[in-house]
């Protein structure tokens, strides 16, 4: 079973850039996650963008799209920001036949306390499992787009609460 | 959606002891991981042992079938050494009605380059998606124990090879 | 033997706020180092200032300058931010009979890979060992301010070269 | 100013090897530290044995002291596992016109949680300011061999009461 992983950038990649005394998106960390864990999944890793999600716009969400669907593999985790996550997942929803994944970090994976590694490791397990779609993990959960939201006050992905 | 955790020892939990230059079983890690990656889940975490697996015995296993099958909980995860992961998870094998998802790791979770936090996550993750079963989270995939075993100078958790 | 430590800020206590998608001075960690190596010095921790070292002041210095000069201890360490730790020890150079090192971090304290425990250690034993003045600690090196510069495109302090 | 450090073993290099289950002395930690803290100092890393430092036996010492003695350089920095560490100290005591700074760790440099980057951080710090002769960097101070003792129960070094 293989697995493609698009990295689009957001604060799970973010690095501390002293000579400009900020954080900027670095390296994709998703590599070293999945070799730090002596993962033996068939993987592939592409970075399509480095950007926060807030700065993601139309145009990178159909590249985004079109980098899914016009692939041939089934199975695919996207690391993204978290604040537009949920945006980026409903606008995959249309792609049919394949399995689709978005997980991302409150804390960047350099950090030494991240959730980073835990988000990576649930929507690589959980995109084996899962049947057609697409999905959000973060928080230990496996959310559906059109039903979750990002509580940004209390730092965490819940189900959008019941509506009449 | 509940998870009962069940601790039993085995690497993921192992703390450097000075005193007497060697390794003990210390605390479990797991609730420290969980928090460390603001899991959301509804769960319950009890150590039922603090042992090597490789030093489990008949009654040590009875022990943890009981808790299970005892248990109202539908979905557990049990942290265990790697040694005799799969031998453990054969016993479990005739608990009907619940999933059962047996992990570990090879670096204990203390050290700085762990798979500890990357496999309570698979762990995690796959207890609530799988149907009714027990299972293996190791290296990233989900294995059924009668078709796994510990390929001990690989390091890593393999599918049995196919026999004629 | 009794060690002041006045914390200003600077990346060494750069926290990640993931509300904002930006970095912020956060509490200090230098405690936290202190305790995770078992320091058993006689320390007291005293937060001054929580600023970037680019945003310090005049009146920022005076008041770091007014918390030694006033302060009974003899021996003090200060962490500060890198870019104008240079300035900040120039200030503090007329304050007779005591021993003051200030040292800070390129990564943040709360990073996997930082140089701020290593500094903190070097600027503690330093303080123990050092006449009276000022130093700073960096990169292993202690330096005196008036022969030290900070080299930003190498990442590093450095002695200023030799002129004639 | 370049320094010599030598590895002997102890703790601070242990790892831990899964398939025996247990811990080992692995390859010294102490590059990967200078280099991690970006240490700009001049300094050459040999290893001249990899034991608990319980094990160590007369040869061992002589092997120890004759390295430093035989080497033209006039700075050292022995990691040394800190049971005995006093002991090699004391050997090493009629070596003249050198600054010989021992240090190890109570908890393996591997580990998330350790003192083994301070004290490699302060041992040295402090073969740069130090006059000849030898010393013990550990728990943030230095300690002359014939002053202190590990107090393993408290898990530090300390002075020695004072005795009529």
């Amino acid at each position: 079973m293989k697995i493609k992983i698009f990295t689009t950038g957001g604060t799970i990649d973010k690095i501390y850039f002293d000579q400009k005394s900020e954080f900027q998106i670095g390296d994709p960390q998703i590599v070293e996650v999945l070799k730090g864990a002596n993962v033996t999944l068939d993987y592939e890793v592409s970075s399509l963008l480095r950007k926060d999600s807030l700065d993601l716009t139309d145009a990178d969400r159909i590249r985004i799209h079109d980098a899914v669907s016009a692939d041939s593999c089934r199975r695919f985790v996207i690391t993204h920001g978290t604040d537009t996550m949920i945006q980026t997942a409903q606008a995959l929803g249309d792609i049919s036949g394949k399995v689709i994944v978005l997980t991302g970090a409150m804390q960047p994976a350099r950090f030494r306390m991240t959730d980073a590694v835990f988000n990576i490791a649930s929507a690589v397990t959980a995109v084996q499992l899962l049947s057609e779609g697409v999905y959000i993990a973060m928080n230990g959960r496996i959310f559906r787009p059109d039903r979750a939201r990002k509580n940004v006050a209390m730092n965490r992905f819940e189900d959008l609460p019941e509506t009449l």
